[in-house]
């Protein structure tokens, strides 16, 4: 079945384009947390950053920058957040990638920040070795 | 003046290392959110995601997919947030680009969502065109 991004990136629903090539599309969130919010989608259907190829991760990684500072320079905004969820359970309403780009103003409300806790170095070394061997594999 | 994460990647202070190729290194934050919250950095020492080259985003995207991989294989998460902050306003509080995964369990409080209104299709629009023309420019 297909999500509303695959019929954006086909021409069945509309968007408001922003950027568009071979690999990748940017449009504005129809439900903005702030004006200038857009969503950079790989035209790779896939549902998580996790399962996304190579060659796709690398067209959008590319993509990123130009689109920020376009953003930028139309809205003014100086600051901004990029966010991308994987999973239900972190927030993913549509299965396919997208990468919010979320610019921040004066009067902006979001907040991305988290409790967080100083790391076990023990913990540390041993699940770096894990996420290292996982890399190989 | 060097940033923290510049004198980790010319091995001046030490890291619990996941993954590093030519244009990207990754490591274990060391104030994570959850257990696996991982920072992926480009070796361009770019203070924001709009300041950084095109190859180096190429890069920089291409690694993604597979260090998420491996972190999901290594700490058994399925969901997980990647978030990137750009300017202190928005959070940012190294000045060198870096983008945090953030696996997700079911007892993890970290929250990214936020108040959103609809659109308006006119203020759409106008500021897609703006974005496409700054785009081009």
């Amino acid at each position: 079945m297909k999500t509303v991004f695959s019929k954006i990136i086909d021409r069945e629903i509309p968007c408001s384009l922003v950027y568009e090539n071979s690999g990748v599309i940017a449009f504005l969130d129809i439900n903005p947390a702030t004006r200038g919010h857009t969503l950079v989608v790989p035209k790779e259907p896939a549902e998580t950053m996790d399962k996304l190829s190579e060659p796709s991760a690398a067209m959008l990684g590319a993509a990123i920058p130009k689109i920020c500072r376009a953003i930028l320079k139309a809205t003014g905004a100086t600051a901004y957040n990029l966010l991308q969820n994987n999973g239900t359970e972190a927030g993913m309403t549509v299965p396919h990638v997208h990468i919010h780009i979320i610019p921040r103003y004066a009067e902006s409300t979001h907040e991305f920040s988290w409790r967080h806790d100083p790391i076990s170095q023990t913990d540390a070394d041993q699940l770096a070795d894990s996420i290292r061997e996982a890399m190989g594999s």
